[in-house]
């Protein structure tokens, strides 16, 4: 018998940086002549039909003039591309289409894309130079920080994925002119859940300027996304695994995810977090972590961001309760929810953990009363 | 216009052991029961139908004893399992089962679970420990070291995957003892590419052992799967992220890879290798790097292991030219071989580089006249 020890401590810099303004085509191209993301020769525009005629032809367009072999490979828009098999339908006309380890792929899009490409691009060639160019509010929100990426499996949303840090994230705030006002609401949800969760000022910014941002005011979009990417940070920076600390992003997510999936995606991500969020402040106010007046607050907010905030008529709350088992925080068949601790903050359940366990009983409530 | 950085700079510790010797199955419940991959409830022992019934189940009886939820999820034995559906069909059968991001993978058996299980460990709840229990040659040759955890698809082996290190591997060798004799044979190819690849004082002994090798001499064969781990981890070593050096590990798997695919996975992958390692000695001989005597040394330690040294007849050679631009080193077209320099050494190619260019009609003069 012997043991023989494989050696493998080493010091990882994955550090990058997100551009945030208007119009940043040209910047992408810049960076790309640079060699910014590697001596990369070819590059894979993924994209959604959507985005595709509105950014992704254009960016692919400027990156061709600028001498790269470039090809876009578009996916039908939607939360329902985000599977395994749209994942190997790209890999293989990218494979068919000559491209091997010396690529670099773009996701041009919103979450739904960064995600899949995100994790496209980890393992196509066991891992190529991912870059990120969000045309959403929502990938602002969300999708820009954290290295998440993920696909969804008929049984759990989000569940079969990698952490995949992109080499740099440009947040066009000039494309959220295009985007469909559903989609302006939606992408708030996730901004309304950072300030909760952590900002109080921020929170009452967001009271003051809600008008600004849906009327797509310059200032007032950039600001709220700068500030998205620092809440972000901050929490993902402190807990790059998912230990502990990041639980806290799961805010109103526990509901909203399964929400999103009962409803067979008719509810946008937005949308269901909304009412999960909704869910979890009552949940909160029951707990006595929060004031009926702040759960108004945080109702007010989101109507304000045109959000829903009550469970649609249709969707069945049987099946939704079952749902919430597949949520990544349950263990051993106990439900756990990240509860508010008033407005900017969130309930600690011991060192390192967020993740407060509630009884079926106390989920079934809540949500029979929604 | 704003500029956010993301700072991502950390020290990663991915070292691990290797433990090699003869029933290695309590060791591992010992490792698990102390905690060594973390405090998991869940595992997933992933095995073949044929590894099942001789060592998976044993395997998991014991760690259900020692209290743990231990399923075990079985694939059809052979490289025609490596697919991301396959992947896919055990990622729902464990999300069904419950497991989530509470559990551990085991790998028990050869390259093609332990390739298949690495990466689906790799992206389960975005990656959860993997424990490697080695029970074939080849595995010990060369799954146990590097890594590289991968996926085959329609066009192109190996493409799709991972970096993703395992937590320990066991190199059971007392599981040789069940291996088919075409198994045993096929795995030695591996050995004698690292020999011929890097150690000549290793491959003159294999020289002169290979019968106690093939006899399965516990003394022999522990040396052998010593060095195998040595010779891997010293190249992978000096470069983790197959930039370059670790390129010398592809030597004989240009055509190795496109006979394996080209005969419909007829040829087990080290039957292929060893036809690979003939054609690059032979290219090697025309490029004046090696002699003919040792060209001769290398087929005859080959035959000694009862290894092809000739393409067999059944195999389309235009089929054969062309697969091999499939071939991950090749780039803009050109394709590229590791070159053995003599016995024992690789030929460079310029700083960090081992894939010297190879022309179409250099690479068909060889495969028409073998």
């Amino acid at each position: 018998m012997a043991i023989f020890t494989v050696q493998l401590k080493k010091v990882i810099d994955d550090s990058y940086p997100i551009e945030i303004g208007h119009h940043l085509e040209n910047s992408l191209v810049t960076d790309v002549v640079q060699g910014m993301f590697g001596g990369i020769r070819k590059l894979a525009v993924i994209t959604d039909d959507t985005v595709r005629p509105l950014y992704a032809a254009h960016i692919a367009d400027l990156l061709t003039e600028a001498g790269f072999y470039t090809m876009i490979f578009s996916i039908p828009a939607g939360e329902k591309s985000k599977t395994r098999e749209m994942k190997a339908k790209v890999e293989d006309e990218m494979l068919a289409a000559g491209y091997r380890r010396d690529c670099a792929v773009i996701a041009v899009g919103g979450g739904v894309v960064s995600d899949l490409a995100g994790f496209l691009a980890g393992t196509f060639a066991r891992g190529v130079p991912f870059v990120n160019y969000a045309t959403t509010l929502l990938a602002a929100a969300d999708a820009s920080v954290g290295g998440k990426t993920a696909v969804d499996t008929p049984l759990a949303t989000n569940l079969i994925g990698l952490f995949n840090q992109p080499r740099k994230v440009y947040i066009d705030l000039a494309t959220w002119q295009t985007l469909p006002k559903r989609q302006i609401y939606s992408g708030m949800a996730e901004t309304i859940k950072h300030a909760c969760m952590t900002d109080a000022d921020f929170f009452a910014w967001l009271e003051t300027h809600m008008q600004d941002i849906l009327a797509l005011d310059q200032t007032a979009c950039e600001k709220m996304a700068k500030a998205n990417c620092r809440i972000k940070y901050e929490v993902v920076m402190k807990d790059e695994r998912e230990s502990g600390l990041r639980e806290i992003l799961n805010l109103g997510h526990t509901v909203g995810r399964a929400i999103e999936t009962v409803s067979g995606y008719w509810l946008l991500h937005g949308e269901a977090v909304s009412i999960g969020l909704v869910a979890a402040a009552i949940l909160s106010e029951k707990m006595g972590h929060m004031t009926e007046a702040d759960v108004l607050r945080l109702k007010k907010l989101l109507l304000a961001a045109h959000l829903p905030v009550k469970i649609p008529d249709f969707i069945d709350r049987r099946a939704l309760v079952e749902k919430l088992y597949t949520d990544k925080k349950a263990r051993n068949g106990q439900l756990r929810f990240v509860i508010p601790d008033g407005i900017g903050a969130i309930v600690p359940f011991g060192p390192d953990n967020y993740a407060i366990p509630v009884t079926e009983d106390q989920a079934r409530e809540v949500i029979n009363m929604m």
